[in-house]
């Protein structure tokens, strides 16, 4: 399985860099073949895939072409929020959003929830049940503040990938990453204190701030390249900016990854304001090119990155275990550990220690990282398929989430409560912001497989958004 | 098993009540029989448990009599802590305490553990597994943010016995206790804000306090009755006091039962100051009565109890599955649960309520009960036997732990680290005060079944308090 997987990684990443252009002929299968030192099936194995991902079509008897461009929507021009700091707002529609309990009737196409019926994580589910059956009952017992310690060390060399040199006792396993940034946050700011936050932002971070009392500062954010570094540096002079919450790898909601030298850029930033940075990296390791793309706290040499991340997108948020490498604020992120949760659910943590430790992580993220990537493509042409002219949309290089724009002044939420009542639910896009701009935009899911069932809620969305509109301009 | 039980605990509660006096003859079988319309046989299962107990001693051909008064180590004195706000310290001390991983080589008496071996949590583990087995994989999925639908029923029907008419959709499940009582606070209190608390008081709630940057103000406590309220009142009088935390049932670390006349009157004054109470619960199921007491929540008739609890204590910590029923603050807890976890893990929810359910709970904890009350009068035993003259001990009724106070001069953290090197660890009281109070005093934990290795550690640590007191004495 991994030959096949890393050659067709390696040319789907070529193509997605514009080496081979659309349209162009690919090499032979026998030239790949003795370039790579594979056997011709394993060529043509990867063919296949890249085939079913939509990036290569073969014509008989002429070999294998770069499938040619597909329509996509237009990009969001880069986003204009308030450029002060402000109280965040929002909960209700938060709330409104995780208070739904999965039904068999409603399409969530709004939350954050990867595919979990893939077949790579039947041995987490062994693994659960074994744990419950060994004597020594270890699910049982309180663990130690710092969460289990083989976790630790499986998460320390996990984090290799991503540039990140960790030892065990740099981390903290937390209850999911929600834990983790809430850890984080309190470890550096007090109340009253403003953090400055890419725009849009996950609604969950966001939501931490203001019950915590913090302002939040919204910088303009380009839905390809990430934060503005320019307007992160006006805001650095003009306010007493305490924190930068920032998600640069597979970016929520928008999918991007912040260019490497953009992130070094941002870390000198930082260490020049002294300020510090919370990292959310919850979706990195799903980025559809591999090597994962570097973590900020990879340049991170004075210890001012508070890396946060879980397993709830790689492998299943039920599960609850997520961690944080603290830097420098580890005394700190223990005590807030300690008051938020005590310690952290046993079983799963071991039963995640587990399946990286027997090797299934890795070849649980290569499926899912070419599922997603296929539901992204297929989701975009949905889009433009059903969706208004007009309509724009991220491009995402990882994760699992669109982010889609509607025209100004369009607003969601009129689209979501019409949308309930045909079974399926977005999430809108006044919760990414922290004073309920993005009203106009959405964000849809692509992690399920594909099925008619989900392209036809998606269908739904975008004729629901087409009659809005129409009754819109027409006054109705 | 149920008959027996009951006609046990019932005799040992008027035991207990002093209806029958140490050395009083006790009702033959016969007359039993006859009274409570049960076999010979029961009446003789429950005589040999209350013989187990201690509480009863056979004397051939005369029957049963009330076991001769033991020995009883003096009561501590009423508290008398500093009755001003302070700002919390002694975080370095609980996490020594928790950081500590168990270790075969470590006789963890400071600990607030519950016995886990018991037979009668094996229907737990095997509902754990199953839930890993099933294929709708309902641990993987995030649950909504109230937590699981069926395990907040079985709660509500649980409660009854405390008096307590709740619905499921009053109750927020929690990561343990630990985030019900951290949610509560943040949702009642604000950055600065005085809390008043008794005292000597569970050191993971005071942290919350700390962390939070809010001030503790410590209440004369009694080591029978509880929280002064005429010192409690004086302090109302005084102070802007916002929230009162108190865990009124089988108190940590005392162990007492606050009476219910006294339950009722602090609420009456809390409604006449308008002040919030948060009751921590989590070890009122283990009263070693039955039907167990009263909760503070079941007399509020205005929501300004927050009820918080968990089956950390009668379970199993492991799980962190705990709850809170917020009463007016409900919207508030719901936001301070988001921020700080998201949602609970899903298996050990889904474990707890199977194991409700199916009508385990109430027998293991009448197995645990009789245990714990058991551990109890061996630990005093062995305080009267082995530790300093002098030393004062509490006499709890419920769950499974002693507060030991030592000469006024002590200091418990020099014994503690004299008992490490010995392979045993103690919680010493210091943490147990806002201010550092009680360094003289220390906690231990009965609740493992009381083998010679257990009595030797218990040894240890008087016979190591013996010595370091004589040192004192002699200068040294």
């Amino acid at each position: 399985m991994t030959l096949y997987f890393n050659l067709a990684e390696l040319l789907g990443s070529r193509i997605e860099q514009g080496l081979y252009r659309p349209g162009q002929r690919l090499p032979s299968v026998r030239a790949l073949s003795v370039e790579h030192g594979v056997s011709l099936s394993t060529v043509q194995q990867a063919y296949r895939l890249l085939e079913d991902n939509g990036l290569v079509s073969p014509r008989p008897k002429s070999g294998y072409f770069v499938a040619e461009d597909r329509l996509l929507p237009a990009l969001p021009d880069i986003s204009r929020p308030a450029q002060r700091p402000v109280d965040i707002s929002q909960w209700e529609q938060v709330l409104e959003l995780v208070r739904a309990t999965p039904h068999p009737d409603v399409i969530q196409l709004g939350r954050g929830m990867p595919d979990v019926d893939s077949p790579t994580l039947k041995p987490l589910l062994r693994s659960l049940a074994q744990i419950s059956r060994r004597m020594d009952m270890p699910g049982l017992y309180y663990d130690n503040i710092h969460g289990n310690a083989h976790l630790r060390e499986q998460i320390a060399r996990l984090m290799l990938d991503s540039g990140c040199r960790l030892g065990p006792s740099d981390l903290v396993v937390t209850t999911g990453c929600h834990e983790a940034l809430s850890c984080s946050i309190r470890a550096v700011c007090q109340p009253g204190d403003i953090v400055a936050v890419d725009s849009p932002s996950f609604h969950g971070a966001m939501q931490t701030l203001k019950g915590l009392g913090m302002k939040a500062l919204e910088i303009p954010t380009d839905p390809i390249t990430g934060i503005s570094l320019e307007a992160l540096e006006l805001a650095l002079e003009q306010w007493p900016i305490k924190l930068i919450q920032i998600t640069p790898s597979c970016n929520n909601p928008m999918g991007y990854i912040m260019p490497e030298a953009r992130k070094k850029a941002l870390l000198t930033l930082a260490q020049r304001y002294d300020v510090a940075i919370l990292e959310d990296d919850v979706y990195g390791d799903l980025a559809y090119t591999y090597p994962r793309p570097r973590t900020l706290k990879s340049f991170d040499d004075d210890g001012r990155v508070l890396l946060c991340s879980s397993f709830s997108k790689t492998l299943a948020p039920g599960l609850r275990v997520g961690w944080v490498a603290p830097g420098r604020y580890l005394e700190r992120v223990l005590h807030m550990k300690y008051i938020s949760t005590g310690s952290t659910a046993c079983q799963p943590q071991l039963a995640v220690a587990d399946f990286i430790a027997e090797g299934h992580y890795q070849p649980h993220l290569r499926r899912m990282r070419s599922q997603y990537q296929r539901g992204r493509d297929l989701m975009c042409d949905w889009v433009t398929r059903y969706f208004p002219p007009g309509t724009r949309a991220s491009r995402p290089q990882g994760g699992f989430m669109l982010w889609v724009e509607l025209p100004e002044s369009f607003d969601t939420l009129r689209l979501n409560r019409a949308l309930l009542e045909q079974g399926v639910q977005i999430a809108v896009g006044s919760i990414f912001s922290a004073s309920g701009k993005y009203r106009n935009c959405l964000r849809m899911n692509f992690a399920a497989r594909p099925t008619a069932q989900v392209e036809a809620a998606v269908r739904k969305v975008g004729e629901t958004a087409l009659r809005l509109l129409d009754a819109e301009r027409t006054g109705g």
